[in-house]
């Protein structure tokens, strides 16, 4: 690693704002209301808990305890990334410094950090100090978005109620209620996709977006199909996984005949398993599965050639996958290090194939994730950093290599404009 | 990265000649007739259509204007490694540089390619400026070779065809025409591929390959079960997917047989799905399966026990069973690094993999999977540079790790002489 | 790389005491006889069995002979780990210099071991100048541990026969001899696990081991449906597949209760395929399935939730799997890189994970899986030079990275320490 490179070109490329298309932050609550809720996030509880094991949980509803007693153990995970993420932001919007992160010291940092959050511009200084210019909100089709601001905030329609909807009763009532139709029928079921379209659509919606198990398989579903498994769950009969996978090929083509309506990409996130771990905090349970195959997309993918997929994967093991199917596929665009990815040792190995063999219009360098705002800035750092190493890599061998010319740092800088910023706004048609 | 020791050891590698031991090279069209043939490898127009979708595809059938369209485009593949090969190709056999790849370009770089590619001597000057020695081919058993010099070119069988047999009622005719049999019966079927091999090794063939599908299954297969289900397809049924894998199987232990009578080695080349992708260019619609085992392989390995297999994989997670498997079992030599698996982040990781942990004498560094003799020296220099960072490394390493003598460079290249030839010499019983 | 880092760091790391927490030493022939014992680690015979097929297998019966054998075929696996290790421990223990090592020369190296071998210090010799304290074993529930000193040798009880039990007849006679019950029934198979655990909890057993086949499916099973397929086995019925896997199922559970009563950990390791090449070495024929998945554990996790599961995967393709697992499971534990993934290139990847992801508290660095104590030594060197490097990596980018502070040389030691000592000796309540 040629470390003076590493510096100029990061210190570049983090002076590129920041255009975050996949969070999950609620525009009305969008940064924290004590350094509590900033602790709060499942990675903090998650990795403790894994460490000394939290029977009752933590006491959540009490900002201050709750403080206390993660600072109490917060020590023991840091040296993960989650941790920098956090003691980066308390150091850049709070001014907390890195020593001052001592169990004893729980009430000054609570109050230093609620000085700073108590100030009425503070959303709008975290977004001035990350230097944020949009970010992308996962919404639920009935949320209410009132009074956003979507020229900041992007909306995008998450569709996983859409794929397990025959086997769970309580979506029927939520989406009849919100289409005004029997939501126990597929004509309601359409009409209840067709109303969230029409809906997001309007609101400038980015994409729909669906975060799937592993293997799931997508193929042909006739209507009658569909319409004998709902009415057969709507009998309060069990569904077997053959009738559940047949719901979900179903639902997937619905979404997808909805994106090419609308002309809006699809973002498929692939591989999670919910609930896996039984005492696990709250976002703490799921894991992912690395016997994961891409092919069940294959129908999805083929079938709506003019809808756009940029697809996450969770597992390392379909990493070269998505590769080679963005390399080939002119419909599928990798996006970003998803989650248990979202880690410098495999960021790193997926950037690098990504930047050798997918064409750089393509890629979708990087989302947060982020329940906070907070959490955009030192999560992006960590992917710039990632990025600045495999450009300086590439300047080096670039010198040196039989079949490359040298590359300036300005065309590595371009590269990196065009995966964080031009990409994204070209693929999700961003003013 | 030490880069001066990189590059030394580049310049030394590089001085090796290339015995390139796969391609797809037809010798009697073993160069292009014009730039647009080089254009026209599947690479760039899977590529190109992988960020801008052709859905008429590409005027092959007029290369100035094919060139034309695919130089408008060429810009937007300019971060990936094949982009390289090509430039580096232009730049040392055409004298075109690297700025003068512009579309408006288009028609001088056709002209001056067109100067070179005309003169007589073009194909020998390919093979001279390239230094190539030999060049192994993928032939038909029914292709016609004649007056093919088999003192540079070297026949490989190929046979697919066998493999899904059964279910391709085209082969039973061709098959049949060729052996002067019945392609209908197994009789007929082996009488084939008796003559097939018997052919090939009065031509010198280096060995059968195949390329297989994920997660084939070998096991015994009794001959009444092959010919019940020859039989069954022959009346026009359809086969299951059982029958097709019984066939499959037999298939594979028919080969190994002719294999291990003629004493040659049987090429796996494990893991492609083929016709994936429905919008794809061609050549450019396969992709593979992450989820792909080589547990399958047992019996085959274990039964023919004194036949050779070198053995690519396309996955990247069949990597490191791939080591394992040549780690332990005396019949399987690691060859290579197969389409998608062929870019600089999967080669140095199985590089370095095996480099650690498969005695040197197995081997099979590299081949090119070209299509035309240019090609093969850029491809070839890609692997060589990981080759060098790989050896630089182990260099480095050696001269402060506890269980290691310090590495001299004349033992690294000793290595590289080892994987890029003699190996490759030994193991095919090259002159 | 920085060398001059990586070196300081590697000497200090050094000098810390082994804690070996996995190995396959036998406390009354824990050092080798001659250096034929050495030389007859499976590695040897298998790597140049895998170069050089020896259908006749070694000549194991006669040290002098076998070490003139295997000296001619040595040179052609000289650029492995295994053969450093080797060329390592030489060195160390009998003064022989890697010059030394010629086929010519085979009777003089097996004379100077000899010499130091005989000498009635050798086993106190090796683990002094190892710097080894404690030795973990890997014990039949039967094996007699007579006069063992436990203070240094931790006896772990093998459960792998508990799992395959129903379809092992000779397993039967075996448990009710030795709990002098019927083996045949549940209640005898239950009272033999009994036993066992009361017997080494006893010895002051460190953990329970199983080393288990790729996808195992932990789930809930009956105590009669677990006697139905014991009964249906005593009757000499073959068992099917679901069978066995309920029974495999059944004895997992059952050790687990134990293990939680006894309060000690389950070791997991996962994915090993028994006797899969034919014409293997002893111990040379098994390998591993790429295709593994962890989601059969889940039951077992989260059932067993008050019981500790260090857990070691055998293919690459598990690592972010347990990587993952760790993070947020409280009761799982990485512990070390077996067998094919122990080797430099999937040590560093896995290392780098754990260290950005897994809280460090909860890391088990490293076991030797070593026969003989001569290999302890160099095979800890191999994992602690990887963790130099990791260390030197973090170091260096700690300087530089945004979100981190300056990690400094004694911090990266105590990770160090933790991994290799705190962590091994907090987990196995060593005193």
């Amino acid at each position: 690693m040629n470390n003076a490179l590493v510096k100029q070109l990061w210190q570049e490329i983090d002076k590129l704002p920041i255009i975050d298309p996949h969070t999950h932050i609620r525009p009305r609550h969008s940064t924290a209301l004590s350094i509590a809720e900033i602790l709060s996030y499942h990675y903090y509880t998650e990795l403790v808990n894994a460490t000394e094991f939290q029977p009752g949980g933590f006491p959540t509803d009490d900002p201050r305890r709750f403080t206390k007693t993660l600072l109490e153990k917060l020590s023991i995970i840091s040296n993960t990334v989650q941790y920098d993420w956090l003691l980066s932001l308390a150091q850049n919007l709070y001014g907390i410094s890195r020593q001052d992160w001592a169990p004893d010291n729980w009430a000054s940092l609570f109050d230093r950090a609620q000085q700073v959050i108590d100030q009425p511009s503070y959303p709008q200084d975290v977004i001035r100090k990350s230097n944020i210019k949009r970010v992308f909100l996962t919404n639920a089709y009935n949320e209410d978005l009132a009074g956003v601001d979507t020229s900041f905030y992007v909306p995008c329609l998450r569709v996983d109620p859409f794929m397990d909807y025959a086997s769970s009763p309580k979506e029927w009532a939520s989406l009849g209620l919100f289409a005004g139709t029997d939501g126990r029928t597929v004509a309601g079921y359409k009409a209840g996709l067709d109303k969230a379209f029409a809906r997001f659509a309007e609101l400038g919606m980015a994409y729909a977006a669906f975060s799937s198990p592993p293997n799931l398989v997508t193929r042909y579903v006739a209507e009658e199909d569909a319409a004998r498994v709902l009415a057969k769950a709507v009998t309060g009969a069990a569904l077997s996984a053959e009738e559940k996978g047949l719901w979900a090929a179903y639902g997937m083509n619905q979404v997808a005949e909805r994106c090419r309506r609308y002309g809006r990409p699809f973002h498929l996130m692939i591989g999670v398993n919910r609930t896996t771990y039984a005492q696990g905090v709250p976002s703490g349970t799921d894991l992912f599965d690395s016997v994961n195959s891409m092919k069940g997309y294959d129908y999805l993918l083929n079938e709506y050639a003019d809808v756009t997929f940029p697809t996450s994967v969770l597992s390392d093991t379909s990493g070269l996958e998505l590769t080679a199917a963005a390399w080939i596929r002119h419909n599928v665009w990798p996006s970003g290090h998803w989650w248990y990815s979202n880690q410098p040792t495999d960021i790193a190995r997926e950037l690098e194939r990504r930047l050798n063999a997918v064409p750089y219009r393509k890629l979708i360098g990087y989302y947060s994730d982020a329940y906070y705002l907070e959490f955009v800035a030192p999560k992006f750092r960590m992917y710039k950093f990632e990025l600045a190493v495999a450009l300086a890599n590439r300047i080096e061998r670039s010198q040196i290599h039989p079949n490359m010319a040298p590359l300036s740092v300005e065309s590595a800088l371009q590269l990196a404009e065009d995966v964080l910023i031009n990409n994204v706004k070209r693929v999700y048609k961003l003013a």
